[in-house]
């Protein structure tokens, strides 16, 4: 029987609580370590590595959010100027080793399961988005280069990006090819030698010129000219800024120059660049794998780095709530609804139902959030580390599905989140003295970045339910019907009920996907694709109903066994279940409306008509 | 037959056909001429206020928009500064004589019908919100004083005021006292020459510190000792920055101080200060009217306040929608989901459905918002210019239930109309070099000010659906079952279709007040009053259903009639409808079920299981 550890002090990033409850009572992230991969590991150096994320988020990155909010980055023409407190905190991220957490130890690294590293960035993510962008990118960049990078390619960088000697990017988007990377006209020449030299601009390029590391990698998309057009003929190159001899030490400057900064309404202390490739002769790079297949390279990467999206929406939402929360609980304001006596003093608004409304309509969205993207982190371990194949392959089908949910429904309800946290507060709220504002501005970037939300919907609908003959979403269909087949077995009746919900929720999703894939190339799936969005919608919702009924099955298991404030904990627990259930999960009957006919509306809009 | 004017350029605050549609085919305000106070004017001369109104905002207030909100005001310990552009902008706005619009004419006014000041408003305010401040606190300060100050209090500030020589304050908001105006503390002291002196603090005082006029007028809530405790012992005072002589010339500087400036997330224009009342001796003051009545006075002006703020949160949704449409219609990216040819160029993002939808949903927000905003400002007319007493009270009653919605709705709605034009944006919808994210920024207040949401709801269904017997509802109602006939006897099956789907919506509306009422006091009382956010999101959708309903229908029976673009216009008009009613408005039935029960999952929820 797991109890929580005493925590000195109540930290505003998440509840120490709630990340036990869903490693070790939901997930069961413990057992990851009968696997030879995890087989150094215990729960107890799972949570040192979450305790050394822990403290160096509240003391680095937290201290220094607002401030780097108000103070972003300038461009003098020469240099980027950053405040020292980012380089500070990321020096010690870099020192405490967790840019490799997740890696070999031959690579210095601690390998630790991917669910893990996402527990510990979890508060990075929650301290301060704006500075965590430059780890996030960096191990990306590392991933990228481990899987796909040539011997020499991973000799020459990896050590120096896992170290955080290095720090990387990613040069997708140009100004005409932002979701359509069909279009990308970056041009890589080949070279006498075997290498290529860069020729384009690349735009909202993230920590694409900084003096935080000695390095900068940047993985770039190009097209060598003769390439099929469109996605087929896009290849993916290695630019470091500075070019690295085979001792690792750096050379000279290579031909990317930072044609300005870009400036946002959040994450203003993530420098945001314009940079030109090959101005003065060609930016040196090499090729990593094979020409033309650059964009599947980066889709090989895409779920983790969608998942770790939607998890840094989830942290903005999260941190929010406790603020909200801790808000809520010290300011008095007003009496109760019951008896409005002046001469009373006034009572904590957290005493206002329509108060604990938002408080309990935040928590649902974020720990709903928390829980379904730490799951799909270990499903990322799963397909790695699971004992049969068909277990690995189930794992990433799974995850395959989820992941267009794992990256939008965080950025769209706890964006939510956020909104609910400003109006809690009020006018205070709505001040820049106090942070939900920040995380408010911050958050609003995660439905667009990273394949905008619509995009999402169309990989959903279009792609991911149908794919090896729907596979993906038989293996979905599969665990949910396990979950509600213990809410059918449980004590409760309320759960139980809640079970053959879940079950006609997700048979609607199955309605609308049958239609879809029976249809296809035909009017129906033409209209229903127009509205894959509410798909998106829809599917998120029934999720995210599962993850927090098999927490509810957790805790309703657990209550009959402890006493306060463990009980508190649980039925907060049911009670966000119970809100989800009652006040969310009804939206989906809508939805599904509008998708079974399917409706027409907006596919019918006329342009002129606007 | 109305047809539109031609528009040399097309203005980015707000659709002229739209806004004459809205004015004269559906609330025929020009019909107001026929009224005495208003029998001067014309259609004419109320397209002419608009006219010049629209030019000030496209030259002067459109103008450093983004300029104010990057150069916010600055306190020096002496002096606020402010760019110049501001007070180049609001004298602009006096000169024309704008601010006295509403006003009689021997006050030097226009005696412009409310609902005309109103659409010359609409402009101002999308122009610039920050700046659009300043008169609206001072149209609202000078009313107030017309309605209830002595001849004197009138003389000494209303012709000064009205030509804008001074502005305005309210000041209610004390930092113990946000929602809850009982607890307000500032002292009023009763002086040996029948005047006052105040001793306290205000919060959150927006223009209470500047100098872009000679004067400022403060109204401020204060209590006189002995008074009864709560909201029952606020008395309301004049207390100017410069005391006034009866020449109308300037003495010597009041005892008011500014303590300092808050810092917003939006709304940066607007100098928000925290003024100390009364540190050197007592800010002298005059009290309005009599003692302890300050409340009732300021609750005689709401209706027009809140109306205010709605129609405000309307037009940050509709330049952002007008933003948006402009965008798409030239931002080439993505291929037609039936051809993705990368050889084929790219299209304009207004062809992807998506897209459309995200448009058609901003446009279904924005015009209903703008609709319903105008019918009450009419309402206002109505209330006080009708013909028969009868018709007054009807106007008085419809626009004190209508208020909490064309508060609360907009605010939501239209902000959630802000979000959708970033995400049409991508990422440069993020970036601060276009206007969306600020218009966003923005528009995150309205849901705060002016009395929260949630005291809107607490309003609408405790107190204003019940009011004299119920006697609000039932006009809305006859309103309402008028529409519906209309639809029933006009040829579209389909409109005839939504009226009926309005019936039964607004059947659900009527059914959960009459429980409410007759339950009063017991627990479904409690419970439903606990989910009042949810009965005015119910109510707030069904009555912008019907306000679509009428628009649909005059759409309907002019498109026999005419020709492109004034068809494509029409065939617009009735495409958001069908978005409102097949979109939207079923969002009604879950908020239904909610109430209808009631559910108590909120109420339920404890602070300990947080």
């Amino acid at each position: 029987m797991t109890t929580s550890k005493p925590i000195s002090i109540q930290s505003m990033l998440l509840s120490r609580r709630d990340l036990e409850f869903v490693l070790y009572e939901l997930l069961h992230v413990d057992t990851l370590t009968t696997r030879p991969r995890y087989a150094d590991h215990t729960r107890e150096t799972f949570d040192a590595a979450i305790d050394v994320t822990a403290k160096i988020a509240e003391e680095q990155f937290a201290t220094h959010n607002k401030k780097i909010d108000q103070n972003e980055p300038t461009f003098d023409g020469k240099r980027v100027m950053i405040i020292p407190e980012v380089k500070a905190a990321l020096d010690a991220y870099c020192s405490a080793g967790l840019m490799a957490a997740a890696h070999d130890y031959e690579l210095g690294g601690m390998q630790l399961p991917y669910v893990v590293t996402q527990a510990c960035f979890a508060h990075i993510n929650a301290a301060n988005i704006a500075t965590a962008a430059y780890p996030l990118l960096t191990t990306a960049n590392a991933n990228l280069i481990n899987a796909w990078g040539s011997e020499e390619q991973k000799a020459t960088y990896l050590p120096h990006l896992l170290s955080g000697r290095f720090f990387g990017t990613m040069c997708l988007t140009e100004t005409q090819a932002g979701s359509s990377l069909a279009d990308t006209r970056t041009r890589a020449e080949p070279q006498p030698d075997g290498g290529y030299r860069l020729y384009g601009s690349k735009m909202w390029i993230s920590a694409g010129e900084h003096e935080l590391s000695e390095n900068i990698v940047h993985l770039v998309l190009a097209k060598i000219p003769g390439s099929p057009p469109g996605v087929k003929g896009i290849s993916l190159f290695i630019a470091p800024k500075y070019l690295v001899h085979p001792d690792g030490s750096l050379g000279e400057r290579n031909d990317i120059s930072l044609a300005g900064l870009n400036h946002k309404m959040g994450y203003r202390g993530t420098v945001n660049t314009v940079l030109n490739f090959g101005e003065k002769g060609g930016a040196i790079a090499s090729l990593v794998g094979k020409p033309n297949a650059g964009l599947a390279y980066m889709f090989h990467m895409m779920n983790e780095a969608r998942i770790g999206v939607g998890l840094g929406a989830v942290m903005l939402g999260y941190t929010g709530y406790l603020h909200a929360l801790d808000y809520a609980r010290k300011r008095p304001q007003g009496r109760p609804a019951s008896g409005k006596d002046p001469l009373q003093p006034q009572i904590p608004i957290v005493g206002h139902a329509d108060v604990r409304r938002m408080l309990l309509a935040q928590k649902a969205y974020v720990e709903g959030g928390l829980a379904l993207g730490l799951y799909c982190a270990l499903l990322v371990d799963e397909q790695r580390t699971a004992e049969s194949q068909d277990a690995r392959r189930e794992a990433g089908l799974l995850l395959d599905v989820l992941t267009p949910i794992a990256k939008a429904w965080p950025s769209q309800w706890c964006l939510e989140a956020n909104s609910l946290a400003i109006q809690v507060h009020g006018g205070y709220g709505y001040s820049r003295e106090y942070n939900v504002e920040q995380f408010y501005r911050d958050n609003r970037l995660n439905p667009i970045h990273e394949g905008t939300n619509g995009i999402q919907a169309i990989d959903l609908l279009g792609r991911k339910v149908g794919m090896e003959g729907g596979a993906a979403l038989q293996v979905l269909e599969r665990a949910i019907a396990h979950s509600a087949r213990q809410a059918r077995a449980c004590p409760s009746p309320e759960l139980q009920r809640f079970g053959e919900q879940l079950t006609a929720a997700f048979a609607r999703v199955t309605e609308v996907t049958q239609k879809y894939q029976a249809a296809r190339d035909r009017a129906y799936a033409q209209t229903a694709l127009a509205n894959a969005h509410v798909f998106l919608e829809m599917a998120g919702h029934v999720t995210v109903a599962w993850i927090w009924l098999r927490q509810a099955l957790v805790a309703e298991t657990r209550l009959a066994r402890v006493e306060s404030p463990d009980a508190d904990f649980y039925r907060g627990k049911l009670q966000a279940c119970r809100y989800f259930f009652r006040w969310e999960l009804p939206k989906t009957e809508h939805w599904h409306r509008l998708l079974n006919e399917p409706d027409s509306t907006c596919e019918d809009m006329q342009d002129e008509w606007f």
